[in-house]
Parts: C-alpha cells; structure tokens; sequence
C-alpha cells in the first residue's frame, strides 16, 4: 500500500518537491529536486488509504480532519505544485459516450430548482457574518478583484472591480438595474451612489439580505435601492441594464437557457447585461468532488461554449468578452493571507477543522486560477446591435468620470 | 400564383414598404407604408415562380439575371428592408434530429480538403486583379476595417484594423509572425515595416500571392516577409505570433478542431494569436444557398459556441474576444459605393450579370450586418495564462506608438 502510495505521489509530481512522511515514519522524495521544501504527514493507515481510493476529494477531507499535515511549508504551497503539476498534461478527449454520461450527471446535481438553490445559497453566504469580515474587503466584495497595477490593495482592486463593471453597464442616471445575485449590497450602492442608478437587488441569502438592507438604510439610498429575497426566475419587471457577479456559479448546467431566457425577457430593448462569472478554460467538465460536498453544493463552473451556445438561444447578443486571468488568483491570495492572520478568530467562530476547510478553500482555488485551468469571463449582452458604441473606448472614458465622481462627497438623501 | 407570391410578399414586409410590380404589370404594396419609395418588378411568370419555390437562393440569382429588376430605390434598399423586417422575429427552436441532419449536411459541403480548398479560394480570389482595384482601399485589405470614429475614410479605418490587430498581438520586433490566408499581403507587409516582425503569409489563391511578392519587393521587405501558396494544414515551424483575418470562414465546420490544433502545434508556448472571423449571433445555422452557389463555396459563418467549442479542445486559451458590430456593415457600404461609382469599369470587365451579382453581394451583405444577423469576432489566444498583460491597457498604448512610428519614414531594405 505505501507502494501505491508512492507511485501515485510521483506520478502527481514531476516538477518541483515534495517530501511524503507515511504514517509509519517513512520518508520518500518525490519530483525533481527543485523548488522550495515541502511535505506532508499522513497521521494514519487510513487517510493513505482514503487518498488512493478518491484523490479528488479526500486530499481536502484529509487536510481537514488533521489526518493529513503539511510538515513543511503551507497548504497553499502544496496545492501550487500539485495543480501546477497537472496542469499543462493533454486533454483527454472524452468518447462522446462518456461525455453524455457526465452531462446527466452534472445535470442532476445541479437541479437548482427553487427550494434547492435556497439551500445551497443558505450553505455557503448564510455563515455567520464576522466569518467574511475576517478576510475580505470594507465593502464585502465576495468576487474577483480587478487589479489594474501589480500591488494595488484589495480594497482598491475591489473598487476598481466596481467600477470596471458600471463603466462596462453604460449606466445612466435614473436607469433601472437588476443586480441578480447582489450579495451583501456592495455593487448596488456603488450603481446608485456613483451612477445614479434605481437598483434592484435579489439574493436568496437571508443573511446578505440582511446586511445589504442595513446598509442601503445607514447610507440613506433605501430610495434608489431595493434590495429582496428573490429567485431570479421569480423577478418580474423591466430593467435598463442587468449585472450578475459571482453568481451564474450557482445556475446548474441545465438552467443555463432558463437564466439567458429570463434575463432576456426582463431587460429593455436598449438594455444592457454584464455577466462576470469563473469560467474553465478546456470545455465542459465536472466539478470537484470536495468543493461540491464542502463549498458550493449544486455550483458548476461553466466553459464559454457552454455559456454562449446558451446565449445564442435567448435572443441576447454577445458583445464583448473580457477574460480576466489572474486576478482571482491575487483576491484569492490576499483573502487567505488576511484569513490566516486572524486565524484563531475563526477558530473561535467555529473550529480548528472549519479554519482548514476554508484555507484549503481558499488556497486550492487560487492553486487553479495560478495555473491557469480557470478564469474569470466578464461577458456584456446586449438585444441589438446599435446600443453600446461601436469601439472600446467608452468604457476607460467613464471609468475616468467615475474615478472623477468617486473623489467628490456623495448625494443626500432625496437629491 | 400571383395570389401567392402577393401572400409571400406581405408576409415578408410587414414594416417599412415595397411596392411589388408583377409581370403581368399589376401592382400592390406591401408593408406598412412607413419608410422610402421603393419597388421591384418581376419581367416573367417564371421568375415569380422560382422566388416562390426557393426565396433564398432565387432572390439574388433573379437580380443577377435581370428578370427582378429594381424600379425604385436600389438593390441594398430592397435587401435591408427585408432583412430589417426578418430580424427580430423569434429564433425557431429546432428539434434536436433537425440539428443533428442540418449539421451533416453543413460538414458534408464544407469538405475542405486541400484541393477542394483550393477550387474555393480560386473561385473568388483568382478574379481578375482589377475587379478589386475596383471597390478595395489601395492597400487592398478584403476584410472588415474598424472604424474609430463616425465618417473615418475606408482607408484609414483600414490602417486602423491593421493597427488594432498588431497591438493586439502584442507584436516585438524579431517576432516569427505566421499570417494564416494573407490575402494580398497589406498586414503582412505592416506587421515587418511598423512592427519589425519577420512574416510568413500563407494563400491559396495565385492570384493573391503573385501581388504580394511583387509588393515585398517593391518596398525592399522580402528578407523579412515570405509569401507562400501554401494550406495552413501543411505549414511546419515555430512562430511567436499567428494571425488570421477573414480565413476562418472557408475553413469549414469539419475542421474547426484541425484548424486550432494546427494552430496550437505552430504556436510557440509564450506565443498570442488573434482570430479575425465573421459570426453569427443566433447559433450554428446554415449558408445562404445564393452565397454558397456564387459568392464562397464551401464557406460557413461560425457561432461563437463552435468556435470556442473547438478552441476548449485545442490547448489554446481564449484570452479576449472583441465584438465589432457594425464595423463590417460600413466597409461594405463603402466597398459598394466605390464598386457602383465604377460599374461601367467592371461590366467591361466581366459583363452585366457579374456587376448585378458583385452588386447584391455587397448589399447583401452589408444589410446582414446592419440588422444584426451577424458581426466580426476577434478571438485573441494564447497557451499560457501569464502570456499577456492582466489589463486591456496595453491594447490602446500599442496603438498609440504604431500610430507614432506610421508618421516616420520606413526602415529601407537590410536595416
């Protein structure tokens, strides 16, 4: 059994180090010899046993429950050389047989009818709330930075972030904006403050609800900002401009039509759509096992043929691609550093096994942005043709105006 | 039959109007009368009963043959009210067996194999030289040009494409830069002068290839630029950049994979390639019969969700995708007008039946992309994530300095 164990390890990594300890004390060296010294401990028979029989999913379990110890260097390091490793082999191209089979799968999991996508929403954002004051920004910005200088802070990145999207929406003083999964509030206020947009905000976690109703009230925009606990095949109305961040994730596979449909029928005939999602990068694929048990139950991270064979059935257009690589890996890192520096909070909200959980949450998706298997993909939709202008250059221009706006103090209520 | 084709008629123009004048001289109008002056007239019973049995294909051969004439307003008129009245109505969701049986037929006819291809290109690239000096700008760029601003000249909005697409490739000089279906030679020959790359440009057409190594050698640029008769199936070597402008629709829905895996063998690992094609917006479809029969055999206009279905299996990164809407409808208006403005020029050419096809051709369309049927994406690709900058800033600062270096004399022969 250390036999396999062994050969599995070196056959994972080929470049760069890894020292395995088994859990009867041996040691052995895998990969080239290169790079930083790492290793790990496995605590027990079993856990061996547990990663050679589901990899995929055991190596985070393991990680967890403290059966499986990273002795030398962090977690994050480990998970680096790992992906690092996997990446860059050939895709192997499915029999279609088989692809079909995955398909209905994923399907099935994904079934994120309402009363189910209540629940996987509630898993994840409905934690307790000073749980996400521990790593993330001011203003809770739970997506993608967008880091427009090597070494811009988070807090920055994140107001870029905003900003990037709101020039890219076009919007308009007193246009109405949809923003589906609005999370804790942060985009929204941003639209109505510095845009001077009407918004409309739906999630169905009680919790962000909460949070972002609160905030609307302290900053007096309850006038331009409505914020509900709202399914978005449940919304109804008429919006200038739609944006969705960080939120298709949730969709399932076999809604992909249902979302492009339903936003179809809800946008203006002008209107304008931004959808930010992750997105991977060699077509269609399955979830990993750990992150769906553990993280998001129900999420998929959908390939851009997948979102655009959809998109191509709505009657919205396609009319713009940005393909943000990187920067999640940078959010990614500065959230498990700020996470890891007030580590014992956590452990106090909850436990030593939830604090791995999370880091290896947080390291093994900036592990998978690093590498390069997944990205972030900012698509902007449109009903026709002649709505945005027919060159790029609008968007720097209002991010310059809204840089402007920013500086200057904001409305009072009622203005 | 006349009750028939009044039937179709009216069914087919419900905004804006057409007055309809048979062969039998009887007149109706169709539409609701909003909307210029504009009539067509049937010369024979036969000619409404060729449009009745097969509209799109007999629309366009009737025009050529002069058995539908135009009385009042143009041809392009004519197209653009019919095309304008066809958008917007709702995409028929086919069966999945309809699917499946229109995609057989579609590869079935897209069988380009290198002889095949061949016959396809020289079918319209192997025109008379003069026919294009005719209606192209002088650097005779046959593809859409981008227009920065309202009311940009052809030629300008040409150097501006020319432009647009080597910043976006982020080309050094040095650079080994592979120009897949190279046309004349026009961005071959900038990419060695403005960038300094050292270029390979592929055609299939002689005609194409002759003029492109007389131009090289015109301006001293043949150490640095090599045209070849070459299918992009057969090239071997290593480049640091590949472009391919206006190629990618005769490339055939059958070798959509060949066509990116090709690509990712010929492209070194740090290597950017951007993809210049015309698309649709409403998923796979098919030909026009009339462009398929006189204009591209063997041609198909792809969906973004074939295109980058077959990218996700290639190895290759979607790093970007720039929708140009519109772009494509103004060059065409442009290539018309020069074309009209000397028709008498290409009648002696050819004859009047050719000057009616190029005529519709253009009209066509050009009314295709005013009404949003279709647009131009460019796909920019790399193999690795880290390749490119992380922000789109670089794209108009390498604008900036092309623009800077077009206004100094160019390097002569060796330097």
């Amino acid at each position: 059994m250390a036999m396999l164990l062994e050969s599995m390890m070196r056959h994972a990594i080929r470049r760069g180090s890894l020292d395995v300890i088994t859990h009867d004390g041996k040691r052995f060296r895998t990969g080239d010899g290169t790079g930083p010294d790492l290793a790990i401990r496995f605590t027990d028979a079993a856990a061996q046993r547990a990663l050679l029989r589901n990899p995929d999913l055991a190596l985070g379990e393991l990680y967890m429950l403290g059966r499986l110890v990273v002795e030398d260097g962090s977690v994050a390091d480990v998970l680096d050389l790992m992906l690092g490793n996997l990446h860059g082999r050939p895709y192997p191209a499915a029999s279609r047989a088989r692809a079909r089979v995955r398909k209905l799968v994923r399907q099935w999991r994904q079934m994120n009818r309402g009363a189910r996508s209540r629940r996987n929403v509630a898993h994840h954002y409905d934690l307790d709330r000073r749980l996400y004051d521990l790593f993330l920004d001011a203003d809770r910005q739970y997506s993608c930075a967008y880091f427009e200088h090597p070494g811009q802070s988070l807090d920055d990145a994140q107001m870029a972030k905003k900003r990037h999207i709101t020039a890219k929406l076009a919007v308009e003083p007193g246009h109405r904006v949809l923003d589906i999964g609005c999370g804790w509030g942060g985009l929204g206020l941003y639209l109505a403050e510095q845009a001077g947009a009407d918004v409309t905000g739906i999630t169905l976690s009680e919790e962000q609800l909460a949070i972002a109703r609160g905030r609307a009230q302290e900053r007096h925009l309850d006038r331009h900002v409505d914020f509900r606990l709202e399914d978005y095949r449940n919304t109804r109305g008429n919006f200038d401009r739609i944006v969705s961040v960080g939120m298709f994730e949730h969709v399932g596979v076999g809604f992909y039509e249902t979302y492009f449909q339903q936003s179809a029928r809800l946008l203006a005939p002008d209107g304008v759509m931004l959808m930010h999602t992750i997105g991977r990068i060699d077509g269609p694929g399955s979830n990993n096992p750990w992150v769906e048990k553990y993280i998001f139950p129900g999420g998929y991270i959908p390939a851009m043929s997948e979102i655009t064979a959809s998109i191509e059935r709505s009657g919205l257009i396609v009319t713009d691609v940005e393909v943000l690589r990187l920067h999640y890996a940078e959010t990614l890192k500065a959230w498990r550093e700020r996470f890891m520096a007030r580590r014992e909070e956590a452990a106090a909200l909850y436990d030593e096994a939830f604090v791995r959980m999370w880091e290896f949450y947080l390291a093994g998706s900036e592990a998978s942005f690093r590498c390069g298997d997944i990205v972030v993909f900012q698509v902007q939709l449109a009903k026709r043709i002649e709505t945005l202008p027919i060159t790029r250059g609008y968007i720097a221009e209002r991010e310059q105006d809204l840089r402007r706006r920013e500086a200057v103090p904001l409305r009072l209520a009622g203005e």
